[in-house]
């Protein structure tokens, strides 16, 4: 049977990734519902394509002018449009692929209405991940992780007996930094942290690689998505990027995930799990041509955002919003030229500082936390 | 609830770790009936631990002695008494840890008396893979790999729909002699050959590890455990041991299972599958302690008996037990002084070479195959 998929943020490095998916498996796969931003091009082949019923863009006057070019299909715009997407009734699966917490509401609305949610987008986890997973047991809706780390935990969890996990491991690459000393950091500019060594991804996740915020994203994305404690997450660094995650069992025994750095295995495993497929143009792992897989302890004090993410979650709240707030706009002035590198983590260390953290917060409270953090960064830097 | 144990080979290698795990879960797991040699001293400190009701050693001389020491226990010995003891119908499970072709009778006895099996002798599925796994499909007994390679691959395939594998992937860590050249292997002594650089196994296994014969033999092994054809069983070499093994699916994922070298892993595995409990005294693996796993393309040239075993394998019938009872003979000329090292290969080969293999042969025609063999190695070099 034809599995009926909505995308949000399908333009982007693994919104793009699940079409090519889609389009190689025509019998198992149907858009019936998208978002994107700006790239008004970019969407209109995608309609040609895909002949999605729905689609949401950034602006309403991007939406008039496409509901004039494809009158079959409806379009929206803007936020409201982000949630008409995520929580459109026909589809069996929501791939939530937005970068941000914009697309925290999106998500709540797709599990309220029973829709399996595939998740991309770390920060709703990061910023809400108490509410989210509590809505998504509530509602009885799973959800699934693409990221490929979350996604290696997933499949290395898959069968087994979850009280007998006594750790879970990210690997982290070490981002495109990996060689430089704290000091070498100051200078470095927009393009040089743009160049990820193994992965192909968007820009703001190769900036946070490079920071390791990534990996704190990741820590607690995982905490939510597993159940997990802070202490039972550790982070290993793994330059090849080729163990994408393990799970340490109370025996010992380590399962992990490996391949080659191709964002599309996760995102398919996402769309077929339990089961998989042959994946096209596949790009099998070779480990006698690699040769040898590297492991370092984790540097924390290298890798200031790492220890302020795990901070950051142990004190819960509203205090990963506030961190995760910070790091979207601050990532964004690096981006900009504004800042430079190392005030990234600066500007989310004081807006952790100054923030007082509320407990089981609402999502409200939440939401507040995350507009009041992004304009005081604002503020800080005009 | 206690899981009721029978163990063949209890003062082996395997044996002896199986009684540690025993020993440290006494609410878990109970000895009932277990089998030895002629290590009588072993024997007693068993039975005054353990008290199991059943008891089969080698010699009917010693089951004499040990009945008027321990009249609370039944004795048997001989091929017999190993029947006996694997049958013993009180078992929730039978522990097969004999070395040799010798376990492959008593395999099939408790297959038929509806015992699971937990089978660390590779030798009975190499030998009889075929009548075996008919055998227990028919009886629907589970047999589970008790070999480190096997239960990484029992282990990743956990969840995993096997219609979906492309691959299983063997590491083989080289054995003592991976640092020689085959002409460098003409002069090499016992002592230098049972000198493992990871594993404490015991000597057969030490040696065919040296060889690389004991690849051949898990390769053949595999291919009946996961009725995975030849063409998809490949080996890699991984000096570290630490990935166990690893089965790639066609969406190009890899899982696998790591872990320290520590053969009481996959022992408990098999005895609390598909739950795991903690490991006592455990050695947790520490990558960043590692700092390195190194993989090779494996050397069919420098390591023959490998290719032998290929061979065998795809040939089927009588062929594999052919390889294996030449290979055990030779082993054993080996460690006596009787043979030098490259011998070992020489003798297997022209064993496979003067061999007729019969297809689908019964359990008569393999036992006459083996015994054959052990006489012909036994003629030739006498």
């Amino acid at each position: 049977m034809t599995k009926k998929i909505s995308l949000l943020g399908a333009t982007g490095s693994i919104g793009t990734q699940t079409l090519d998916i889609l389009q190689s498996n025509p019998e198992r796969f149907k858009l019936i519902a998208c978002s994107a931003g700006t790239n008004i091009d970019a969407i209109r082949k995608i309609i040609t394509h895909h002949h999605p019923l729905i689609v949401s863009v950034m602006n309403q006057s991007d939406a008039q002018v496409l509901s004039t070019e494809f009158p079959a299909t409806q379009f929206y715009y803007g936020k409201e449009g982000l949630i008409e997407v995520a929580a459109y009734a026909g589809a069996d699966l929501l791939i939530n692929a937005v970068i941000g917490s914009v697309g925290l509401e999106p998500t709540l609305h797709a599990i309220r209405a029973g829709i399996p949610i595939a998740i991309a987008n770390k920060e709703t986890l990061v910023a809400a991940g108490e509410i989210v997973m509590q809505e998504a047991r509530h509602h009885e809706v799973p959800i699934v992780p693409v990221d490929s780390e979350h996604s290696a935990l997933f499949q290395a969890l898959n069968g087994e007996n979850p009280k007998r996990i006594s750790r879970l491991l990210l690997t982290a690459s070490g981002g495109s930094f990996r060689h430089l000393t704290r000091s070498e950091l100051n200078n470095v500019t927009v393009e040089q942290a743009l160049a990820h060594p193994n992965w192909s991804m968007g820009n703001k996740l190769t900036i946070d690689s490079a920071t390791m915020m990534n990996k704190g994203l990741e820590v607690i994305e995982a905490h939510h998505l597993f159940q997990m404690p802070f202490d039972k997450i550790d982070c290993v660094l793994h330059k090849e990027s080729i163990i994408h995650s393990m799970v340490e069992f109370e025996d010992t025994s380590v399962m992990a995930q490996l391949g080659s750095p191709d964002m599309r295995v996760p995102i398919q495993y996402a769309m077929t799990y339990p089961d998989r497929i042959p994946m096209q143009q596949p790009k099998p792992l070779r480990l006698e041509e690699i040769g040898a897989l590297h492991f370092e302890k984790m540097d924390f004090d290298r890798y200031k955002a790492l220890s302020l993410a795990y901070e950051a979650g142990k004190e819960g709240g509203t205090m990963p919003a506030v961190m995760n707030a910070a790091n979207e706009i601050a990532v964004h002035l690096f981006m900009k030229g504004a800042i430079p590198f190392l005030q990234i983590e600066e500007i989310v260390e004081r807006m952790m500082n100054e923030h007082q953290s509320i407990n089981a917060p609402t999502l409200e409270a939440v939401l507040e936390a995350d507009s009041n953090t992004r304009q005081k960064v604002y503020d800080m830097v005009k």
